[in-house]
Parts: C-alpha cells; sequence; structure tokens
C-alpha cells in the first residue's frame, strides 16, 4: 500500500502528508490528481474524460498519472474508492468464445461481489452511495455506459446498440441477485450457495447473451 | 380515498383528525392499528404477524382491522406506504399455467415498477429505505421470504425450496434491471422500450422457472 497504484484508498491522511515509504510530496501531488479526476469525472462524465485533462488540471504531467493509477479505469476506480481489481475482474467478463460464456460472466459477478471483503465491501459501497446520491449515480451511470458500448466495438457480428443493452441487462439483472442475497438478505436467496445461483443463472445468461 | 382501504396512505394528519366523509375517531382508530401493525411486523416479522395480534394491540376487534386494511397484505402495505394494487400485481405474477410463464412475469415486474407513478414512486421509495435503513430492510426480507414460500406451497410438482429459490431470484434480477434503468438509468437500458426488455428476458426467465 505503499507503491501508489491504484489499489490504495484516498484518505485525509493520504492527501494530506506523505507516508513511510514514498518520496515527500507524492501523496499531495496524487491527492491532486484524485481531485482533479474527480471533477472531471463528473463534469464531463467517464467517456470524455483524458488522462491528459486530468494531468493538466492537476498541473502535473500525464505519465505522473499513468504511473499512479495505471489507466484511466485505476483512476476512475480510485475516485469510486473501490480497489483496481475490483473493476478489472468485469472487464474480460463477457469476452471470450460464445460457449460457456452465460457461466463465466455469472461467476465472474458472483466473484467479485460476494467474493473477498476487500473487492466486495468498496462495490457494495458504491452502489449504495449511487442509489443515495445522484453525484455518484451519474458517474456510475456514465462509466457503466461507456464500458457497455466499448465492450461490443470489437465484435465481429451482432448488432451493437443491442448487445450492449443485452450485457447491461445481464449485469443489472445480476447486481440485483447479489442485492436479494447480501442487501436485503432474503434466506431463499441468502441461503443458496454460488454453486446453485451458477446453476440457475448460467442458462439464463447464456440465453440473452449467446442465444439458446 | 375516504373509504379507509389500504389504498390510502397515512399521514400526521390522517392519524390526529378525522376527516370529511368518514366517522369521527375513524381515523385515528385507523392510525392505532398501523402502529400496532409496524411493531408487530418490525418485532415478530411479516410471517409470524397475525391480525387478531394487531387487533389486540391496537384495543380493536379484528374485524375492524379487516375493514379499513382488506388482509395482512392490505395491512404490510399500508405500513410501507404502498398502495394495494402495488402488492397485488405481483401476488398472482407467478401463477398459471408453464407456457407463457417468463413473459407474464416481466410484464407483471415492468408494469408495477414501471407503470403509473401511483404504484411505481412508493414502490421505489420502499427500496430505497429498505436500502438504507435495517429497520425497513428486515420487514421487506421477511415479507419477501413469507411471499416466496407461500407461493411454491400450492405447487404439486417440484422441490419446494428449489422453486421458492428460482422465483426469488427471477423477482431480484427483475428488480436489478429496473433499477438499472430506472434508478442509475445507464441509457443502453433505459432506452430500451418495454417490448424489448420483455423479448430479451422472457425467454431467461422462462428458463429459470420452467425449464427450457
Amino acid at each position: 500500500m505503499t507503491t501508489g497504484n491504484g489499489t490504495e484508498r484516498p484518505t485525509g491522511a493520504d492527501r494530506s502528508a506523505g507516508r513511510a515509504g514514498r518520496r515527500p510530496g507524492a501523496a499531495s501531488t496524487r491527492g491532486q490528481v484524485l481531485e482533479a479526476a474527480r471533477a472531471r469525472f463528473a463534469a464531463d462524465g467517464f467517456a470524455s474524460t483524458t488522462i491528459r485533462g486530468v494531468a493538466g488540471d492537476a498541473g502535473v504531467d500525464p505519465s505522473q498519472v499513468m504511473q499512479f493509477f495505471g489507466s484511466k479505469e485505476g483512476l476512475f476506480a480510485a475516485v469510486m474508492e473501490l480497489p483496481d481489481s475490483a473493476l478489472a475482474q468485469f472487464s474480460t467478463a463477457f469476452d471470450g468464445p460464445d460457449a460457456g460464456l452465460g457461466e463465466r460472466v455469472v461467476r465472474a459477478f458472483l466473484a467479485a461481489w460476494e467474493g473477498s471483503a476487500q473487492v466486495s465491501e468498496p462495490l457494495m459501497a458504491m452502489l449504495r452511495g449511487a442509489i443515495a446520491h445522484e453525484g455518484a449515480r451519474a458517474q456510475l451511470r456514465d462509466f457503466i455506459q461507456a464500458r457497455l458500448l466499448e465492450g461490443v466495438r470489437g465484435r465481429a457480428t451482432g448488432d451493437g446498440p443491442e448487445l450492449a443493452m443485452r450485457a447491461g441487462l445481464v449485469s443489472a439483472m445480476l447486481v440485483g441477485v447479489v442485492m436479494g442475497r447480501r442487501v436485503i438478505g432474503v434466506p431463499a436467496l441468502a441461503e443458496a450457495d454460488t454453486e446453485q445461483v451458477v446453476e440457475v443463472l448460467a442458462p439464463a445468461v447464456q440465453e440473452i447473451l449467446a442465444g439458446t
């Protein structure tokens, strides 16, 4: 947690003072970049925000932003106070061959949302924040939309908007299932183990993403 | 709104004074019943709460509770500040023959959650309340669980807990889809019209509830 990578969560202490193992000034520079990114994501949305623009606002070189956060996704994760790995788990979920796609997607979502507390708790906090606050909601909306469109851009076949909608429906329904299990905690759902949920949902997700 | 049925929402004015068209004292009696019901649902849960118990706590006859709220569901709806019709739309969604079940369920959920503001807004308020507050969450959890178990009790075939889980997964995923469309408002989802969503989700829901 002293390497300045995107898995580090911004805190007041983080921004106001350097910590052991980091060179003086790095923490406050990182904090300035985060502040600038937060403002850019809020004002322009995820798709229109650039590393270059954020770097300019923060008065640093773009290479420094990359050094701290690795990518625009990493920067977004840091602004949303998520560990890098939380978003990485979704970014490849819809990739790969159609065979077994439903099962891979269901497992990726359950692994992220119901796996280690280090990933699932910040994700849950982000979701609660987005439900409660319009600012967080707008950022999340824009990020999800950008990722859905990006996810279908590389596909050789199929109707892009239709595929983005199908991937979006699957994402939304899986988050709903996680909410039913972990937030509301309905016993009929919460008591089912991961394998049971995969068994029931994988064919349905397969149907939505790739037809029967 | 002067008939004392469950579609009436409790308000401070409602509880403190009778209104035109209602006999004096009815409003405060209704308010006492609601207070008693709120306490019982919170302490004992939906399944264990009885009309008789609530009536006893409120110092009224059970027939008066029925007169005001029609049923335990109606009483719960009033406590959750939902119109009767909001819950009625779900109560029959999973009934009927397997043929076309997926489509009927998807349409029932979308009609309730995305239909008239009179029904969808209180439902959304209930969901937000349950996400934010443990008290509301516990009541909703218990109500959903009771309804899921009740829904499979009359089925001649199949494994009860398994069917309750499947109905619960469908409910949770459809609420997730509604959240993605109406709360977070992701364009790829929000811009799809009801028929598109039905077309994509009905076969998946059919798969979950009744096999392919």
